[in-house]
């Protein structure tokens, strides 16, 4: 262990020589180990039991893909909140309703990193930035897709038969929602339309709420 | 409408003389106006259709019991959401495991009034604080209590018939969790315990998955 994490164990979290400690690679193994030595750039960890809690091949897809939210501190409150939820990968999309952001992706990633932890997963979900909602489409064929979708009245719930398959993809639309022809290119696409409630959320309360309820159910 | 409420109105939303405005009174009424005169100090308003959106008799209690969390930005986050996901009262309460902790009660009541205004709601939740479990217990008879608690494996998930209930109450522990003797007291109250799923969330995001779940399905 280097770097930043081994400053982040050493200075931060005060492990020494003979200390238990945990390790995760972000690819679903979960290492058991003790420290043998610490100096400031290197924690040399003598490896104990190792468990592969997930992999790609058996871990179910929960894709959370959020339409891009200005306000950074709800961007990355979304992103934290989403990890530990539980899901297995976040796309950041442009819809035609979100101006074009500078996005830090690599202070996202930090932030997933330390919710991975947090919450004792060893999983490291992907943050990846996708242009439009068609590039989106595209690159997620094969995936359920759920849109929330305030705009319509009368939408279902999440259909607790949903919930059974492997790959789903929640989309959340930008502050502004999804444009219309957005929606109808989703539908036509298979996507369904849900609602979360008969409120208004705001686009990070919608993420959370909607991993809430189709993650670990 | 007068002072900060009138100031928001005019000098944030830009609302003018002629306009379309609705109000809410936090107590369930929604009142939809037209703009009459706009001053620094007052907006007066024309009031027309007035409805009865929600009234404490009709309401479905949901009450968020949540120990206290140390650090401002993620309590204040917890009570945004809490509000916008219909959380009809929050209470702040202090646990073994919480550190007496100054709590800016007028500053957290300001982001659950805007919550509320976000969020197309007409119901302001009460914010309390309570010192302690039993008094928590003591105060809220009548309510069927359910304990996040993650320390326990193999509890039960929420029960879908639990939400029939009038009166329901979503406890989440303080940041290191209840003390073991508090979640006793808990149980011989008729509490029940309650799972969120397999991995650890931080308090926040227990709360906030906790009223997802609970909340109009």
């Amino acid at each position: 262990m280097r770097d930043e994490e081994a400053h982040h164990a050493i200075h931060v979290l005060r492990y020494q020589p003979g200390d238990s400690i945990s390790v995760v690679d972000g690819k679903g193994r979960w290492i058991d180990g003790e420290i043998i030595s610490c100096s400031k750039k290197e924690v040399v960890i003598e490896v104990g039991e190792t468990r592969q809690l997930t992999d790609e091949n058996t871990l179910k897809q929960r894709v959370l893909a959020l339409g891009l939210i200005k306000n950074r501190q709800r961007l990355e409150f979304a992103i934290e909140k989403s990890v530990e939820l539980g899901a297995t990968e976040i796309v950041l999309f442009q819809s035609q309703n979100t101006e074009r952001e500078k996005v830090r992706m690599d202070r996202l990633e930090l932030i997933a990193r330390s919710a991975m932890k947090q919450s004792l997963r060893a999983w490291l979900p992907e943050i990846r930035f996708i242009a439009s909602v068609p590039d989106l489409i595209e690159n997620y064929k094969g995936y359920h897709m759920l849109v929330a979708h305030e705009k319509h009245r009368n939408l279902p719930e999440i259909n607790p038969d949903w919930l059974i398959n492997e790959r789903l993809m929640a989309l959340v639309g930008p502050e502004g929602g999804f444009a219309d022809d957005e929606v109808e290119t989703l539908a036509r696409e298979g996507a369904e339309l849900v609602s979360l409630g008969s409120y208004r959320l705001r686009a990070e309360t919608a993420a959370i709420a909607f991993l809430a309820r189709l993650i670990d159910r």
